[in-house]
């Protein structure tokens, strides 16, 4: 931690400074410039990230060095984490998966009727919201406990893991016991109660990035889940809110390659939600595979029209296997498999 | 609703969708232009808002003409809803209402100097948190249940009202003992089982702008409250994440005129998250009140250096009380009093 | 200038940091943390500006400790700039200076009558675009040449100072024999072909900021100005572009107590193009006073409906009266005339 | 074009806004619903674009149904635009053009060995500034005059096109007698008299998007270029200013499809402005080409340390012959040449 202080700081702000820094076991050391005098923190500044040392009289700015998260760094753990599903499939290592299935389960019939379809595609888990935030309180709010366990018939008929979004704390045990991956939808990845919640269990976390969360917070977000102790994360990047409306939101696909340096947990891509537009999804599909991406997030459905939420963001069966088709060269020029 | 067709847009794909809305039993218009057909729906389009129309074939877009929120929008309920808290404080009438008080509960002694300070100054409203929401799993969580009782000790000794944050929906039943205004944080404005829960009790909520959130997604959030049959909802406008990084988030002036002439609930503003730094925050507050707010909520601690989160935004009691007085000033200009 | 090394920093590494940077007449000092090792240099850090230091081998990252503009900041000068024009008005003292007209002007009569009214109303300036930029090539381009020759006449009836936009280095020295104060235009404020051309001239600059730009890179192109020999700059917040989209832009309230304490230089809010839609000026002009604004640029028509550009914003001329009355009431209040 | 009407309008205000749009020749059809009534314009809006009908009394919305531009829309012309340099080079087309080079001028033998190396690479264009737009006066400003020559030498010695930037609408002459490409920079965008001054020279232009601008207003700007009579014009995505700060700006990747979908002119990516750090270039140059952009612009300096500009996201020859080969692979597989 760098300390700079005012041009006016007077040798008494310094020793305040200094003290109370020491009294935390740390030690200080002073650089008198020509315009400015810093001062700086040898040793570990976690116990001082709540102490208002801007306010100190005298002080111009504080500048952190260390990162605020651990757990989650690269530098914390050199080697990539692959998370092994319970159906064998392995997220973070030389595969890239695809994660495909309705926005919303809808019924049984054609729930079933998509995760056929799409592990037939090549799909290695299927998505499908059973507990749905919706922006409006009178839209379709999911189907709740009933669609839990259509998920579960068609886990056990296709061997396709199931991912599905988790909005209650007081619902992760239960879907934790349907569930192969929980999803952290992107309104709730600063939901604190939540992400500790998903902590305590052992199940992969797909955490979404929020809709205006820095890669930092995101990072950050992860760590409260590693810190109680759940290790299996992958992060998802669905889209960030920007000035930009013509798509639903702006994918973000630095974060893609920034993320697999900084961290050493898999990184996923949901084009559908990015986009908001069907026609747009092949070619980010694509992007996100070239950029690094470990998998892939999309709404699938054989019929659109019919499909209860998202269905402007959903493609069909047909195009889906035709861009699973174009998804599998790239993984190979790539040197990966899909 | 407004459908407007691609120019090659079919007489059959015209019959189809106009059969599919139908059913629902609206009735459509057609007008056929030069460069486009475009078809409208007569009635209340809410049933129509789930179905994907955009994908029918030849839509080239779909236009809603009705706003997506009822209960909350100044055309269903014409006069100011004005919310009367247990203390005998009206919010949202002639009277301009200040909350202040500390980040977080601390300690008693604190709490209780703080509060009895801040009543002095003129404040109606103890803000505190118990529960808090932060961005590092590695700051202070605050103190929970001890906090809640020691609110409760200042609200008894001073007669102020008690705002504090609710995080989770398994504690909103046990804060509503303790809390004369519940609070809901930008972090958890889309947590829609928590909206949920706090539109099943009668105690009013204090309900902030979502970091990335825009008005039209805000005023829907209270929809949600309001739609469980809990109508004492205020707005907090606390600013928005944009791209300007040397305040903390950008306060949103234009959204407190544009809340009060859309809706009939009271807007307050937070200058203090808003600018991120204590020395904005006397020109803020002023800023607010001369664009109509109903309301402030200040963070106030005796030595800011000591509070154990935010202190970079807190003003002290000196500085609080000088506010007070300008502010008064500038109220009785505007025709209103604090 | 703070460089921090990695953790696997070599010996050479530093000593290349060391030599280059001493090269340029400076000296380096060097702290040995537990985490990290950190250089800093001593001195004025201007030069090393352009000199890549992150690519070094061994640095992590690089932190500049000095701002990067001198000319605009209130260190540099003390004391508030008041622009006086040669009408006699003074902007940045104790009066609030109100500027106002139409958005283009649009012919001599509509023109000189707004003119008589704003002056009747307390204006002490006209403004009104002559060479008007505009999103799309289809709409209307301004009068030019012979728009400034209206605005002289409407300057010589009334006594108004006369404010209008210069959008090409190629008419600057033409338009600042008409004008008294040049306004640059918030698509312009990046433009530094322009900014240089009007730092050579000796007129009043007001200079928009730009829709996306930060306050910093707002202060750096005053500076350009500045540093071409041009002292008499003011600055005028006019919304930034963010996600909001039921106004046209967001106006940064924040930024006006921020630019009085950082530079010494004026400050003016333009209600009407950051709220984009009439019904919310007056409540954003009064809180622009409120926060210690120095003046506002308002568009004002007799007959908005007339207005060739921007009348979803003109508010009219007894909209304007009306606004006048209550703003002076407010300066009253607050220590200032208008 | 749809007027939506308040409940309370009048008989009169709607035969006011008939007979003001029928004087445009146009005409107008009328729906009454149960909640609104809906008029709707027959023809072509534009002449009413200026119109403020949202003003009318009686008016609630406005809302627009054809686009705001028509030459660079695939509606107008619906094949792809192929632009064929004085080098024999064509963009747009098969072949995924790489523009590569310094990001200023420097000197003479620097460029000539940057030249001849990303020639090697299979670079078919050299990028490099002799005019700079700076955000500091105080960062190096470019060699002017003396830049072009050393790049018409270059061009002269390896056939490759050069590309620089203009940024004065004095130069555009100039520089079009040294350049095969004018380059329109990020901030010069919405500089419509440079816009209108390079559409009259019979040069391809390189239109980079605004840090803040919509894919809307984008096409808007090139609509100025075409419109002056110069159709050769690609657009240039570059990333766009949002919150995130870990990347200089955020690439916005679905804007490549969505361009290719909207209009018919070739669509480039500029990853080293985009990502600001150097690490993330290659990643971000697969993803771009994998979404089905039409070339790259890459910052290449065989000494990044020695580069006086843009060094962070400079790469060095060895990592730009690399990515090549990798460019060329992926090209392979999306049935592209490189």
């Amino acid at each position: 931690m760098i300390i700079v202080l005012k041009p006016e700081a007077s040798e008494e702000n310094q020793e305040r400074i200094k003290k109370d820094i020491e009294s935390f076991g740390l030690k200080v050391w002073v650089s008198r410039g020509e315009f400015r005098t810093i001062m700086g923190v040898i040793g570990d500044e976690t116990p001082l990230r709540d102490m208002p040392l801007s306010l100190y009289p005298g002080v111009e700015k504080v500048i952190p060095i260390l990162k605020p998260y651990r757990l989650v760094d690269r530098e914390h753990k050199g080697e990539d984490t692959i998370i092994t599903l319970s159906t064998g499939t392995a997220i973070g290592g030389k595969e890239i998966v695809v994660m495909a299935g309705p926005c919303s389960v809808e019924n049984r019939e054609s729930t079933l009727k998509i995760a056929r379809s799409v592990k037939k595609a090549g799909a290695k888990a299927l998505r499908g919201g059973a507990f749905k935030p919706r922006t409006s309180p009178y839209s379709f709010q999911g189907l709740g406990m009933e669609g839990l366990k259509i998920l579960k018939e068609a886990r056990e008929e296709t061997g396709l893991a199931v991912v599905t979004e988790v909005t209650d704390p007081r619902n992760v045990g239960l879907i934790s016991e349907y569930a192969d991956i929980l999803q952290i939808g992107a309104r709730n990845m600063h939901n604190y109660d939540l992400l500790k919640e998903v902590g305590k269990v052992r199940k992969p976390v797909l955490l979404k990035r929020g809709l205006s969360s820095t890669v930092k917070e995101w990072l950050l977000a992860a760590e409260y889940i590693l810190n109680q102790g759940n290790n299996e994360v992958m992060f998802c990047e669905r889209g960030i809110r920007t000035f930009e409306d013509s798509t639903r939101f702006t994918l973000d696909i630095s974060a893609v390659p920034l993320l697999k340096k900084t961290s050493h947990l898999p990184v996923i891509v949901d084009p559908s939600h990015a986009a908001g537009r069907k026609d747009l999804i092949p070619a980010i599909s694509k992007a996100a595979i070239a950029s690094g991406a470990d998998g892939l997030l999309i709404e699938v459905h054989f019929d659109p029209l019919q499909a209860l939420s998202d269905a402007l963001q959903t493609i069909t069966i047909a195009e889906f296997s035709q861009l699973m088709e174009e998804l599998r060269a790239l993984a190979s020029v790539l040197g990966r498999k899909l």
